[in-house]
């Protein structure tokens, strides 16, 4: 059985405290995120803030949203703000909307790096407006409101990342939110999030890339077959947004190559000596490992 | 378009010249083989060769082969064999097969690797016994003939490594053969294919192995989405099968394995410099490549 899906998982909760979340930014996350609301019956008001004036016009879009706001007019009326722009805006974004809180909001955001979201804001929000990080871990190559879709973050896993500052009551609410649109969620420093999501995510993307680097070219293109296929797929993903995320937690991904160039070191060698023994063993056991991933 | 499907494509052929196929090894590969000449009607005979007597009571078994013979009545009969042992056993059956072939028997094979094993037999081969390498770009982390799969090799491609010596029609009838049961033939050196495949399969399949050892354990098992899934899927392949591919190619896939060092010194240099916009050029360069690949 997938761990994912294993059978400790909650039962989601069918009604929110929440009255009023506002979604700013409505591209992938935050569309899926008010699609599953939809779709949930949230019984409360969904408002979206795009910078992309289309989207005011757009069906999809007006079907799952309440109200297309200002910031301000939007801000002040939530209990939730989530912010689901970029990971170099949210920070920005998030000190701009203190003003207009009250202190039971909460906001939080889907990035995928906490530590310097986080220390930042702890350092510079006021002290009756309070963000509490998110990172949903769900999401797609595909980007943008046309590939929203409610059922995202279906059993998928979500971690909050609250500070020492962050009041209980609005971590609890945060935690019900996610699994109120079908997620488990973690609790964890914003510190331990970004050393575990450098190996689980970064670095992987990293490599990925790298192997499609060193491999791919007109005369190999069309052998690689399905394997490579599933090894290099993230390497397909938005180069701004990956930019952004490694380099935001460059000390930690950098620490997870270091390691990984150690086990790496460790494969070449069992080559170097053709030592099937040692080689075999290292195989061996990344694939009993592997098969725990289900 | 995904270029596996690409309209150049030839039609298959809707009949073979062979009239008795023998399939040595009735797993995932020689069993599917088996299945894919059922389904498409090939009127000649298939018969099976296995150390397994279990097999010779499976109903399944029975179904696609005609007979299940001694290696010797087998092969005295065939206008092909085809090895689908592990790697390690092929030249050694092709040599034990031998004395029993016609001159017009064409042996052939399933190997991931083929400098070694068309090497050995070139030297040793009686001169009228004639070995072709195959190596059909078709498989799963699966194994055995539970698994075995009539389209398997459906649209997929097949490498076949003929030496200065295969006569010509024998390389035809390999090729017809392959694009029979649906594969799209290429033929190269069997130094060549090692090159290749060293990069787009057996590098990735190491590299898979270590990404895994590196970063899954305990505390990180639960938050590995789905494109460390993706990126490390063929880590849980069959250690003793990959055991051999990597040591039988081991000077090629170690030449990889350092280009893909450099490429990595690449991509680390822009994270410790924090150099966003190299970064983002390798991600982007990485990203246009990967997305020919469909």
């Amino acid at each position: 059985m997938n761990r994912y899906n294993a059978g400790t998982m909650a039962k989601s909760p069918t009604k929110l405290d929440e009255t009023t979340i506002t979604i700013v930014g409505i591209g992938l996350m935050g569309g899926s995120i008010a699609c599953a609301l939809k779709k949930r019956r949230f019984n409360g008001t969904v408002m979206g803030i795009t910078r992309n004036p289309k989207r005011y016009k757009d069906k999809k879009v007006l079907k799952v949203f309440d109200f297309l706001e200002s910031p301000e007019d939007a801000i002040c009326r939530s209990s939730l703000v989530i912010f689901c722009t970029p990971v170099d805006f949210i920070a920005q974004g998030v000190l701009e909307a203190a003003p207009s809180c009250h202190s039971s909001t909460i906001m939080t955001d889907v990035g995928s790096v906490k530590g310097t979201i986080c220390d930042d804001l702890e350092n510079q929000l006021p002290e009756n407006a309070h963000f509490i990080g998110s990172h949903p871990l769900a999401g797609s190559e595909k980007q943008g409101f046309e590939h929203a879709d409610a059922d995202l973050y279906q059993d998928k896993i979500c971690i909050i990342t609250p500070n020492e500052n962050s009041p209980v009551d609005q971590t609890d609410r945060l935690k019900k939110f996610w699994e109120f649109i079908g997620m488990r969620v973690e609790v964890m420093s914003p510190q331990e999030h970004d050393q575990i999501l450098a190996r689980t995510s970064h670095l992987p993307h990293l490599l990925a890339s790298v192997l499609t680097k060193t491999v791919l070219n007109e005369k190999t293109l069309d052998f690689a077959a399905s394997g490579f296929r599933d090894s290099t797929r993230i390497a397909a993903g938005d180069a701004d947004l990956w930019t952004s995320i490694l380099l935001d937690n460059a000390d930690a991904v950098l620490s997870g190559l270091e390691e990984y160039c150690d086990v790496l070191n460790e494969f070449q060698q069992t080559l170097h000596s053709r030592d099937a023994q040692a080689l075999k063993k290292l195989l061996q056991n990344a694939k009993t490992t592997r098969e725990q991933l289900g």
